[in-house]
């Protein structure tokens, strides 16, 4: 059983590393650029205008398409692969989260291939390749800027699902931890919970363990963690937004399951895509919403593991009870999503699904019967839909 | 002042990680491979017949060149770039330790440039590009298998010099960890040894250092110290071959200096690679003999960073002072190198040399008056000289 690793993204991490935008796309050939960006802040902040001189600058062309929304939405990218196609694009870049690189990607598989994007999303089809992107970044959290990922959502049936190949892997990141000061402290928390949990979501599994991903994935939340908390206190630290900035990079990147025999339980990202796919909440809060409710559901089945990352984050004192100290841990992880303002329930989430909401809910996450979630502990259809109730 | 990392090797870590070389030359379309390996353990061991059976069945060709020798020489590099020639070779796999990859790094760069391929190694001139090289690692230690770096000697003049480049990027890096079972112990040591001193160097300079970046090198070598000595214990402890098969790519590949102000010191490898240049010693060995004296040489400039890393690594005691807590580190990492039997002085290395010897070595490791060393402190040639006298 081997483990693969490939990151091939060119980071560049620091004060100004936006300005080597132009160096980036002269590298790669680019002729005519699709920018993909969220809201308008970007041109007012004067971002757009320092992004749009670099390939002035170098004769290359482009053409602007914001309006990405959180949770990024299908129609937007079909209208992006329709601009891509009559703009004779080759190049994407995309200023912003983890919602304009994924709606980016989602663009570049459908200019690149035939047939209906949101095919790769259901997993009817596997894309063959897709257009270069480039990131500058403006928001840690999703770690996009290096992953394989991309995560979209189909307003028709609210199914929000993703796609990972390593054509969708980033050809660079520019990652300028200033461009992260004024994120406002909901969005810092919520990048702060998405990075911890893509970590802690490759910590569990039921295989083994490499001890060297172990300690950098416990060395990489327990910093998150600090700099999560600083960020919240001064939204103006550097040192604390550069520490977030690259560890969302390295929280997704695949570094945190190398050498482990599996690849993580994600059984909580699952959930959570269901959750926001069915009430558009915000990722991050969705996820500590429910990892808690599901911690607590499956962690007898190996509490040594629990007890390890607490140690490892929080100093949980081991009791030699792996049990005490698995709870132990769990609440430790409670009370640091409570403390940067996060929900540690459906209802601090601000949402009540109904009975029957819990029944679609599960059904959705199981793919209406074809899938389990889990590998920590393997979840069926009414297990998840006991979490779900539990988390209420 | 911004940071980067290109790391775009594709790695595949764990048993039988071998068995994907046919899957990985296809996919770069290799047509004709020079398989670049050191002595003929790799022939009477069944793993070359194992990697070409692979090609055979890929219907790529190849020709072998062995005879490698550690600290690589510039003889078998022009032969190498020789024979590449005469046979058209269009991709250069290297099956062996840090010698065969530096080495097939060397001919690649020769294959695609014109001119003496010494020149890139003096600096003389910089290389347009390299053919691509894969690797098969047979020891864990120097990280060449992700590394951008070169090292080699040429015999006339006993100079050994290196080219770092991302073309030298390997394309491919197979990591079977059963194949450095067989490794003796003392290079099972030079190697923990190397590896360590790769994150070392890093982690010493005299600018900010990201915190997330001290946190994970911490995390690396505390992981490479305690599985050196399991190595040693029980050699064929898969385990702990696996972590240190991945920490000594992690430890060379740029991961370490992300985010740092400045890439890290480096002066005991330029001074070890004199030692090895004139003495051919194991470049590991040469590291921890003159470390310890490099070290209690310039920590008063900043003892607070030597505290910090021997708390984190050995867990040193802090005792409020500085000073005392850096003496103590510097103390257990000589503590730990003379447990895996690595020389903490020349004596010890092996050599003595005289005082003449010593004005030589200090001229070269300074390009005779054309630069400094170190980064945490800078040396100049008499700083140096003394080092190697008090290494004595």
């Amino acid at each position: 059983m081997t483990s693969s690793l490939y990151t091939p993204t060119r980071v560049t991490l620091g004060r100004g590393a936006e300005d080597a935008l132009g160096d980036e796309l002269r590298k790669d050939g680019a002729k005519k650029v699709l920018i993909h960006y969220g809201s308008d802040r970007i041109i007012d902040s004067g971002l757009m205008k320092r992004a749009t001189d670099q390939l002035d600058r170098e004769g290359i062309g482009y053409v602007l398409l914001g309006g990405v929304k959180p949770n990024p939405r299908l129609s937007l990218v079909r209208e992006g692969i329709e601009l891509g196609r009559k703009e004779s694009i080759d190049y994407i870049v995309a200023i912003g989260g983890g919602s304009a690189i994924d709606s980016a990607k989602a663009i570049a598989y459908g200019l690149y291939n035939d047939g209906d994007v949101w095919d790769f999303y259901t997993g009817d089809r596997v894309p063959e390749g897709a257009l270069p992107v480039g990131v500058i970044l403006t928001l840690a959290a999703t770690g996009s800027e290096m992953s394989n990922s991309s995560v979209i959502s189909n307003e028709d049936g609210g199914l929000k699902r993703g796609c990972n190949t390593d054509y969708g892997r980033p050809k660079f990141a520019l990652l300028d931890p200033e461009l992260t000061f004024s994120v406002p402290p909901y969005q810092t928390s919520c990048g702060t919970a998405d990075m911890m949990m893509h970590t802690i979501e490759r910590f569990f599994h039921s295989g083994a363990s490499l001890d060297l991903t172990d300690d950098l994935s416990i060395a990489l939340i327990r910093n998150i963690t600090v700099n999560g908390e600083k960020a919240l206190q001064n939204p103006n630290c550097y040192e604390a937004r550069k520490n977030l900035m690259w560890a969302s990079s390295l929280a997704h990147n695949g570094l945190t399951q190398m050498g482990n025999e599996q690849r993580g339980d994600w059984a909580c990202h699952q959930m959570e895509h269901e959750l926001s796919g069915m009430f558009d909440v915000a990722h991050g809060a969705g996820l500590t919403a429910i990892w808690g409710t599901w911690a607590r559901y499956v962690y007898l089945d190996y509490p040594e593991r629990f007890a390890k990352l607490g140690a490892g984050v929080f100093g949980i004192k081991r009791t030699g009870s792996p049990e005490n100290d698995a709870a132990a841990s769990i609440k430790a992880f409670e009370d640091y999503f409570r403390k940067i303002h996060m929900p540690v329930s459906l209802r601090e989430l601000g949402i009540n699904p109904s009975d029957k909401q819990l029944d679609e809910l599960a059904d959705k996450a199981v793919f209406f019967g074809k899938r389990t979630l889990g590998a920590f502990k393997v979840l069926q259809r009414d297990d998840i839909r006991e979490i779900y109730r539990l988390a209420r």
